[in-house]
């Protein structure tokens, strides 16, 4: 069984960790790698070079939340991290530090940093930390988006000033906490981008694919502005079906209620399916407090079913992944 | 009264930490800056790109010593000093760690990497790191001795190879622990090197020029490699009046005795003070235990005396360069 599973950071991320309990627990799958497989297409569309360092913020959340290295708390960075860096940084008072990195983390950045310099593609570059994280044996390749720089801006006018700009998102979500209004969301660099080698292929030859619950608008968002994912992904075989990151008209984690109408986007669980639509999508799983809107969405040609989807705990999101998977296998038949 | 050292690391600094100590005691001196200056000129022969930042071990062992950053026992480094990048690196297991990174230090390298590729100089990025460190108010410019990359390399036998090859000096210092037999040494990039702005300026306006009891070999002998700055100190009127780095015929601190060998030169008081020559200094401090070898530099034409040279402490320290002040004005009459 391989299942391909477009993901952003903190939803995507434990998304799969729940999916990786449900297939261990499932009886006669195998062992992982082997019964099964597990493609993530990271996100790099949040990716940005800070203090001279490539960082690539949900391909990290990814590798820390599936290898146990993750700040369960914050969602995001290592857990038990320190920031003593940061802190000498800031007595430098030369480069910016209003990026929150951790000790433990500038490893990462910097032994990703340093391979990128020697020649390796992103794509290598992550395969070398994926290992430290054991993810090939837990079943699971992760591979970036694309190996080209994708880096999502949003125009608005940054505070303080007059006219509306582009800025990185990580300013505008790290730096602002998403505050100015956001009048448009652009992947620069996206039409010169190309899948990294294996996504297309992944695509193409797997047995399910699954949208997590991440924020439609910049992380699956961003993976579908790659030239070639969306239609390889709406030309697959394989059932589609995604779950919804709004929960009773509420984003559960993040921000995605302040970018969803940029892009036009009711703050629902419906309006998150219809957008994705069913040229994408087979199947749509929206939580019971949204059961009410199902019939909507499936009379546009979506599956849908409510079924409970906070992530609460492990057991809960693996239970979300069966639900997921079974979705998945009535769409099919 | 303007003073200009060329500096290595710990030795150098902890001397100029003992002439600030010995100029702010003497009266009629004014504020530092004012009444006096101390243009140190640092040794960058031992820089090295590390995990792609670039790492200035002796600027910023004068910097850590002259702000009151450093770590006193271990002479290097950031007092409390912590190692949770290198030994998160390790986990990662893609790059060297033998080189001893700590976490604070490792600001230092950023903001100076970062400075560098926004297109600073080096003197610049100085400028900016020894700002922190409070130098201009200390009294103290703090200038490398070349914009350019001058880099020490030790020829030798690997551990394990056949064959002697160049090896950068820190890898032999640092990783190899000055073990292999050095058959010569060479500073790569010397020859097309200019000292940096200031530095000619700084040594032709001198009123004294002090060679602290660094490493002559790596240290004293890299500065003087940049080339100009030998002729500028032997062409200057100033007297110039070095502190012996070796006392009792053994070496004080570091692994000098490793190296004088590979240029020549017997590893005792005298026979460093020879190696400087008459050429370049005007009087040389050595130990009271070569008190016996005083004559024996005399007679070449150097102006010498032994006094104690242990730089114990910062008061014994001040006495060192108080000594060496009054040994100067003695050879300007």
């Amino acid at each position: 069984m391989r299942i391909v599973v477009p993901a952003g950071g903190t939803g995507g991320a434990r998304f799969v960790r729940g999916l990786l309990a449900a297939l261990a627990d499932s009886s006669g799958t195998g062992a992982p790698g082997e019964g099964w497989t597990v493609t993530v297409i990271g996100n790099t569309g949040d990716d940005l070079t800070m203090w001279g360092l490539r960082v690539c913020p949900d391909i990290d959340t990814v590798l820390y939340t599936l290898g146990g290295g993750i700040d369960d708390e914050r969602g995001w960075g290592r857990v038990g991290e320190t920031f003593t860096v940061k802190d000498e940084l800031a007595e430098y008072d030369s480069l910016p530090t209003w990026f929150g990195l951790g000790d433990r983390d500038l490893a990462t950045h910097l032994t990703r940093t340093a391979l990128l310099a020697d020649g390796a593609t992103l794509s290598e570059a992550t395969a070398v930390l994926a290992a430290r994280w054991e993810l090939p044996g837990r079943g699971v390749r992760l591979l970036p988006m694309s190996d080209q720089p994708v880096e999502t801006h949003v125009r608005l006018v940054p505070p303080g000033e007059d006219a509306p700009r582009l800025v990185h998102f990580q300013e505008y979500w790290v730096r602002w906490r998403a505050e100015p209004a956001v009048e448009a969301v652009v992947s620069v660099g996206a039409e010169d981008a190309v899948p990294a080698p294996g996504v297309l292929e992944a695509i193409t030859e797997a047995d399910f694919i699954l949208l997590p619950p991440s924020n439609p608008v910049v992380s699956i968002g961003s993976v579908l502005a790659v030239p070639g994912i969306r239609t390889a992904i709406e030309e697959s075989l394989a059932p589609v079906v995604g779950v919804s990151p709004i929960v009773g008209g509420q984003v559960v984690r993040g921000m995605a209620d302040k970018l969803l109408p940029a892009i036009g986007v009711d703050v629902s669980a419906a309006g998150v399916g219809l957008a994705y639509g069913p040229g994408l999508l087979d199947g749509w799983l929206m939580d019971t407090s949204d059961a009410a809107d199902v019939d909507r969405v499936a009379a546009a040609g979506i599956a849908c079913r409510a079924v409970p989807l906070m992530m609460t705990d492990v057991p809960a999101t693996a239970e979300i992944a069966r639900q997921a998977l079974a979705l998945g296998e009535l769409v099919e038949q």
